[in-house]
């Protein structure tokens, strides 16, 4: 059964409001949003006082939200509200007022269920086991401890975007000391963490408009012909380069950057050096950006009710399914397409030697490889690597990612597999791996030309001296169609592994 | 309901499985297809006798068409073979063999009634009303005329791809005296059709693999960045121009052209010739590319079943809903950001001076701006673009589709409008006109933020002596979000008309 739920967020920056729509525990996807850049913490300033202007315009949000909801046919609605509400002394008259407006009791998250939340969301968008996760808003930054895959410890910091601006930056330009001021407030903020520090094997994870859009911009300087925000790893020493290059521009110099949001261009250089001196104080070399955070934390513990905790087990493969089935795929035929390709990865490991890493790459391809059919039937091949490449897989690093992307775009006989505009994504032993893959999923596709499954079973008998391959097919049943064309697309593996190849048909004995 | 059908169509060169997802009259969708070269006519020359070996891969391949209808659970079949089994002397004992192997009854089209269903798909793809319709296969050649938008008579002429060269052509390096003999050959066919001439008002549509093979050939000269096939318009010339070039090339040097496949290049030259003939003889100097033909034509029969003749009325209007349809939208929605944008539109007449054919393309991306949320909520406007230019509508030509694109790419303030690698497909006047419909689209949008049909209507009041317009929001309640959202959106038209914009909320009263 399909269920809806929204959730609000009502920030510092900005309010949003988000609709899920779930099957618990088997599948969601976000149907829609609606952000109001309403800036609650506009003037609060050290007062602590919310102004009347932001509080209108969070309220008419707020309205439009509940109106938005009611047509949508949404009852089932959690609204929280964060650090600006949290620190306001006039706190309750605003709540009073959100209720009187909307009929709904807002929630206002401690700083620690903040950071528990948000890093929820960010271990199941990464997959993150080890490290901590920070969450820098507008208002407040929560640090949280992950260990075995849960949050542990976590604190509040007022270490906010739009805070740290108004507190110590000149609107437009900057001067060198009020960035001095800001670094050392954040350093002395920082000091009693002696926890947050990089250990062996720990992972940072950040999370929130700030980062994504500081990495938004370090790939716009590095040209890559296709931008994958999702769990990449942002190097720190960049950074560090775009920090110190932002605050030395005018507003106007600003907005112009390539991939800066033009409604964050007034306070992203304060939220790059609250991030440096972040990445300095930990001593982590990179941040992995998570697509996931506070909401999303809070719609897992509703999607996850049936569990102790709302962790997905299996990640990476709960990613593809969700994915597939909000593409209504065809199971039975994936799952064996999946099947049959593992079973060639498999026997043919003397002859390919990679690693296990890739026949995970090689099954989220087979159960995806058919998505794109909703866009349309003709080249759903390349419809299906776009859908990989722009809704992303929680738990895949965008190599990964660009790796299932080319494979699903070369699982039918269009074209000799390359990786394209995706190259940069690649490291170097991933191109032949990216030609035997295709082949072996080309093939099983082909093995199940029909859909009916007549193929059960594959063996590969690999003679690796005199250079040859066969490849036995166990069908049970008439498969000559499937032969005949597997047979027609056997060039790829063929090439790929420098070794003669033929297909032998065979009969499938019920074990 | 949705119902499923399956079209199995045996032809000279290719047989296809088509299955169609429908709910009659009102969407389809082309869920699945299984195209296999079987090369029916392989041998067949000027004997007339299906030969052992091609009946037996066109039999395999029915056989898997039979099991993959069964396993889809697809019981409505209809399949029909065209000339190779037409033609053929033994082609009693070869549908009762295919009877025997699939349990289908295959019916065999005469020559007529093929041009008749190939008509109807074209048609129905074009909105073509007056002209010829020209399907070009392996087998046969179909030549159909059309007058207030039906097929009239129609004539099947012995002029497919596979025979011509089996009849004219030597398989690697072809002489020039070959070519010549298929020329007068095919002029010779053609003489008697003394009605097919080009008329003023009428236009010639071709469908088939040839003509669209060859047309990919024709963008891929082009360096198009985008390539749009449906309703592409081929010019004479560099058609004639490809057919001249073909033929002298080995077999191996045409597979290597950009945009020709591979499985078609021993007969795309024999084709291309042809299609040079027909050209010269009917006097057009363009061909419009269909995307669909015979099986689409058969479906029709099935999807309109209530209606008189199975021709879609309107065509334009009919294929941005289907679309629309397919990908779950808010109907309530769209419809009504389509009514304020042509409000918004007829209104600001004086100050823009488009015409109404632009006023329909703006309606189009009213009702399609959010069906990319499909693949994700994130960049949805671009989603909606891309499955915009890939999937295509029906009645649209490419420059039209690229508009539609182009507006649903910036109907969110993402961006300030720009034709980007569009651009080769537009008119001069066009990027003016994107820039003021893409600006009445944002705003139509905004106005509809909350999805709650708050502001019913709205007014433009113009001065352009003065220089400004001022926009009356007819309200029916509080629109406080939506008038500060659409008064934060108002750049982009301000800009495009080179007005002062004010916008002043008002209140509706009911009628």
């Amino acid at each position: 059964m399909t269920l809806k739920t929204g959730i609000v967020d009502l920030g510092s920056n900005t309010t949003r409001l988000v609709i899920y729509e779930y099957e618990p525990g088997r599948r969601f996807r976000l149907a829609d949003e609606v952000r109001e850049v309403v800036r609650l913490r506009e003037g609060m300033g050290r007062t602590n006082v919310l102004r009347a202007a932001a509080m209108e315009r969070s309220l008419n949000a707020l309205r439009m939200f509940r109106a938005f909801c009611d047509t949508q046919g949404v009852e089932e609605v959690t609204a929280v509200a964060t650090s600006a509400v949290r620190d306001a002394a006039n706190k309750a008259s605003f709540l009073a007022r959100a209720e009187a407006n909307t009929g709904w009791r807002l929630r206002v998250l401690s700083g620690e269920e903040e950071g528990f939340y948000g890093a929820l969301g960010a271990i199941n968008a990464t997959g993150l086991r080890e490290g901590f996760v920070v969450d820098l808003g507008g208002g407040s930054a929560q640090v949280v401890e992950v260990r075995e895959g849960f949050p542990t410890r976590s604190v509040s910091l007022p270490l906010g975007a739009l805070r740290l601006t108004e507190l110590f930056l000149a609107p437009n330009k900057v001067r060198p000391e009020q960035v001095e001021a800001l670094k050392a407030f954040t350093t002395e903020v920082l000091a009693p963490l002696d926890w947050f520090r990089h250990q062996p094997g720990d992972c940072l994870v950040a999370l929130g408009g700030t980062i994504r859009n500081l990495a938004q911009i370090d790939q716009a300087q590095k040209r890559l012909p296709v931008r994958i925000l999702p769990n990449y790893r942002f190097r720190a020493q960049d950074l560090h380069a775009i920090s110190e290059h932002l605050w030395r521009l005018t507003l106007k110099k600003r907005t112009a950057i390539p991939g800066l949001r033009f409604d964050r261009a007034d306070i992203i250089h304060a939220g790059a050096l609250a991030y440096s001196v972040i990445l300095q104080h930990s001593g982590f070399d990179a941040v992995v950006i998570s697509r996931q955070g506070l909401r999303e934390g809070l719609f897992y513990e509703r999607f996850l009710v049936e569990q102790n905790r709302p962790i997905i087990d299996d990640l990476r493969e709960f990613s593809v399914y969700n994915l597939a089935r909000n593409f209504a795929f065809d199971e039975t035929h994936t799952r064996h397409v999946a099947f049959l390709a593992q079973r060639m990865f498999d026997d043919l490991k003397p002859a390919h030697g990679l690693d296990e890493s890739y026949q995970d790459l090689l099954w989220a391809a087979s159960i995806l490889h058919d998505i794109g059919v909703i866009v349309d039937y003709q080249y759903h091949h390349q419809h299906s690597s776009y859908i990989i490449l722009n809704h992303a897989l929680s738990g895949y690093a965008p190599r990964e990612l660009a790796l299932i992307a080319l494979l699903t775009r070369y699982h039918r006989s269009k074209g000799v597999p390359k990786p394209g505009n995706l190259a940069p994504w690649l490291e170097k032993e991933d191109v032949r791996a990216l030609m035997i893959m295709a082949g072996i999923l080309r093939l099983a596709e082909y093995f199940e030309r029909g859909r009916r499954q007549v193929i059960r079973d594959v063996r590969c008998h690999l003679d690796l001296d005199q250079g040859w391959l066969q490849i036995e097919v166990l069908a049970a049943g008439d498969a000559a169609m499937e032969l005949w064309d597997a047979g027609r697309n056997i060039d790829v593996l063929a090439s790929a592994l420098g070794l003669e190849v033929e297909l032998v048909g065979g009969v499938w004995l019920q074990e």
